[in-house]
């Protein structure tokens, strides 16, 4: 089979495959929409995950069953199914424990275009087929499915990990499609004002779309000064992170409350340390929780999401900035996602 | 001062009494608006609350502070403060543990009206005034600041109680104004569908504005059945009961799902036992939580509660259906109360 | 294969059987020591769980691991296990929710003996081995291990739903094994004083030792008066409900302070209604939860249970007073867990 | 009055001072056994919280109540009472969201010898009395009364921070007082294996009566490898830090599993920046939560603790290594926590 793979550090193209084969608990599914993440950016041209030989990218789709194994009992062909980036297995230890992420180890629920083909392929194999798939309903559109694979349940944990209570001030660091995913969620999810740190224009838009009470243009004000300016110098409650880098944790840390929490759903890709500032913490004692983590994947939770849509409560279509057709274009949207034109949050394949 | 007061049970009227006096931590409010609640009229007219002799009524107001205790330093004469129905003792053990609404034994935290008088008159006393007050911003009326006293925060609290998670189907049994604010306040918990039960035409109409997805006519179905219908057999992942008597926690039990809450705010001020059906609660290993409580009452609360509100999360003034203006209008508005015309929601009277 | 059956309600046997066939995923397992349940006793002879026709009977066992499928990939034949009485379906969605007792329906996580063959039989069949064996250390006796299966993790599953606190009194109704274990388990979760209720002699000295400060012999003094009398007429923060009927819950609530929790692991088998009474429960609004739910099954908490074994903070061998040797000694276990002999809490049948 | 105060920094000495006025809702109280802290050395030869002059040192104490303002409804002059090392303001915004140590700012739930007088007085000033006091009973002596100021609910807050679940394994780092504390709270919250970190023989000797499983001797061998090597390459569950400075969470974030959570409660009086190892955090999606605060104080802890010691859970008396007589030897004793004997752990003095 053809498919679109990062043949080594700094290099993709095109490559040819056997199809994958079908355990008895699995799927091979064939995608019919895509999307290229950042981290598949980061995987070929930073190496965030070392060194990968034609590893078939992308993590992010929606497909239509073609095999089930025996042992697969809610799905069979033909369903229009989601691809959850995250697809762990459910008997571990550590889904167990409340952690699917990390089963089989850190972050190793995290399988597609990781350490296993990807989805930008003509098939593409799930592991427990029953625990990872979900049905995706015929009012939603394929495009806007694929961002239940990821940006959309990545925004939300940032919220969930944060703890947003009802009335809580909530700071958002950077609003590329996760941040703006963690603005809708924290708007849905009780919180009071929202301020999200941004500077793209199209971005900022549908941040206020989605609930933003506040923009914080980190190229024009200092975060840190414009957060308390607009608290009265009380600070947040909460702050989530979508964006930035390790020394981001230090601006979070100086604008947090006592009693407060960061939930960070940034990949932090480079350096050795996050510094988290001595005095700001409280000297150890400040009840400033930092929270971090994979976002769950699965079929509950993609289910979940689902029904948020369905029930008009959130809108993940505005995410979608540009819409190619064809398998061929694949390529062309990984780019478009490495090259951020201005006018681009995410682009959507429909490769049929 | 003149004030309204239940005169025992079965009877109200106007009564003179002595402006009440300051302690050290105490504020004297004068009330500029107050709202007649349903506990009002159990109280008066079932004795809910057992015999009363000339206690002032009322618990839902706003007012200007008249006077301080030498300890009070966040307040001062002339702030316009909402008076919160639950003014707990926060030094208390109960409300070192978590429960202040039961501070000094249970629902003790409520004193308006239940043991203590109450809002409807020229003066009231708050009891520590630091933590019991809230500054009422200009820009929210006193009406609407007057359902923050209650109405809006007991709503709030059933969503609390049933822990309300991301993409949770709903039920919310009743849609008085507690239960069109369990509604309004599940939307923006993370609720997916939010099944709204109720029969008064004008309450569905706000149910649907404030988030209901499906509307279940009691008057017209079975509200298991049609709950059943409408999930495909699953049932729902949490119960807000807003309305309703003992027996309406069956109906609520054969609703939910193993794993499932159940969050109670409706005040059962009659019968022996609460009932629940053995079978559907898994003969006790199902899972299935039965939580009710009084709401939280202030400072925190009240000030969270108008961040929503400044934040356009959430709009209680759909709640007020009559506006009635002049002290001598309580009497008229605690009988629309007792007597729920079609049209009746929420009544306020502007005192001045 | 032989095995050890109800043949219908009210009556067992010795039955053949084939020997269960392995799944990619299972394991066939051969018992080597086994326990009875009151459950059992209640499927055979009280009907519990409606009728069954020469089902194998027992879901407490330890057993040498015979074959495996395919897929398995933690477990060998020859492999020393225990065999959780409750064995999900992890990759259900209620196991994704956080419930995996109920996966695939409510308590259908329970199969051994529900409605599956179960552990009295020379071989039994364990879905999912990865997710539900967990290996038998050398130090813990195949007796022991036993009490793994059901009684140790239900007592803690009474106290994790109870959750207790620091320092809080508990009152634990029931001291057969599973309430002892919930005695043990209480007071290594941080419970001050346990008063547990019981009259059984044995019981009542092993419940001693297990950590209860006080013993309330429900046949010469009131529950609740004594319990009243114990706290200053304060009651008690926690209650666990290991025993009992329906009507248990009336006590536990009258002993209840607002804010508490209830956790019930007593398996509720007649009657239509759990009756909860109004006034005590605050008349809905004290704070007062009800909680219930079958144990956790699966070979994480096997593990953890394991670790506090091997740590010393447990010992669940004193429940075991009675032990058996042979294979055909199952029945005269299973008669003894129905007549229960005065000098009787756990019977064990050693079967080879 | 006489007391023993921070002069400057780095000088301390006898002073007199005015006896401190009673509030309404205060007490004053005259100590008759105290403890110096570490934190008492910290402040004044470090100057840990800047300068101080002639300020009264000393937050760990049982006294006897002299005199109640007119508010306080639960204490009277002969009380028998433990002075809580933090005197929340309960009702602060912070105390209603449940951060009474942060009540009115960032730790400064802790007044005595923070900035306000402490207890090495003759008299001392208690705000909030009914808040903050707790009446010692006769059966646990002054000494053992003064380890539950600080000592006992600090280990156990490390405790409760890292959210210990049943059978956890858990590292402890640091079993000076506060650590030792924690050894014995983890052993009664669950725990299963406790690794406990120090040097001193002394105290290794108490952490395995407190329950320690196993010492980790950090001057003989390295933390993380020993840590490592003791769970076969798997790590801990949970991490308290009591002890070592910024670098401390380096190891404690590379022996921590996914999911799993460090709770800190060492002052941390240098540096700039706590560093986090960005791989071992899972480049920020590892879900390893790192909690950090100062205990609760209050009544309420105070009497949970006391019903521990007395339930026989708990026995903080193992701490007091020195016991000296008479209120000139409060010198004395402040001198030895500073020069840290080997065979101190903590010295009370018995004032009368």
């Amino acid at each position: 089979m053809k498919a679109y793979a990062m043949l080594e550090v700094g290099k993709t193209g095109w490559i040819e495959k056997d199809k994958p084969k079908c355990g008895p608990k699995d799927a091979i599914v064939k995608p019919i929409a895509i999307s290229p993440c950042t981290s598949d950016v980061h995987t070929v041209w930073e190496g965030a995950l070392g060194d990968r030989h034609n590893m078939i990218l992308g993590h992010e789709g929606v497909g239509i069953v073609e095999e089930v194994g025996d042992e697969v009992k809610d799905f069979k062909p033909g369903d229009r199914v989601i691809l959850s980036a995250i697809t762990p297995d459910w008997d571990s230890l550590e889904a167990q424990r409340g952690f699917p992420m990390h089963s089989g180890g850190m972050l190793a629920g995290w399988k597609f275009s990781n350490f296993k083909d990807g989805v930008f392929a003509e098939y593409t194999h799930v592991n427990d087929a029953d625990g990872n798939l979900a049905i995706l309903p015929d009012d939603i559109d394929a495009g806007v499915g694929c961002m239940i694979s990821d940006m959309l349940p990545t925004g939300f944990h940032g919220v969930e990990l944060a703890n947003i209570q009802f009335g809580d001030d909530v700071l958002v660091i950077g609003i590329g499609p996760v941040g703006l995913m963690a603005v809708a969620s924290a708007a849905i999810r009780g919180a009071a004002r929202i301020f999200a740190v941004g500077s793209r224009p199209n971005c900022i838009e549908i941040a206020k779309e989605y609930g933003a009470t506040d923009i914080i243009n980190y190229r024009e004000v200092d975060i840190v000064e414009q957060t308390m300016a607009l608290t009265n110098g009380k600070g947040v409650d909460r702050v989530v992170v979508a964006g930035g880098n390790n020394d981001t944790f230090i601006q979070a840390m100086q604008v947090l409350k006592p009693g407060g929490i960061i939930g960070n759903v940034n990949y932090l890709g480079e350096g050795d340390y996050i510094k988290i500032p001595r005095v700001e913490w409280g000297c150890g004692m400040g009840h400033k929780t930092i929270a971090g983590g994979l976002m769950p994947g699965g079929r509950n939770r993609s289910e979940k999401l689902i029904a948020l849509i369905q029930a008009g409560r959130i809108d993940p279509s505005k995410l979608i900035t540009h819409r190619l057709k064809g398998f061929n274009k694949i390529e062309e949207a990984l780019f478009l996602m490495k090259d951020k034109p201005k006018d681009l949050i995410k682009p959507v394949v429909i490769l049929e």
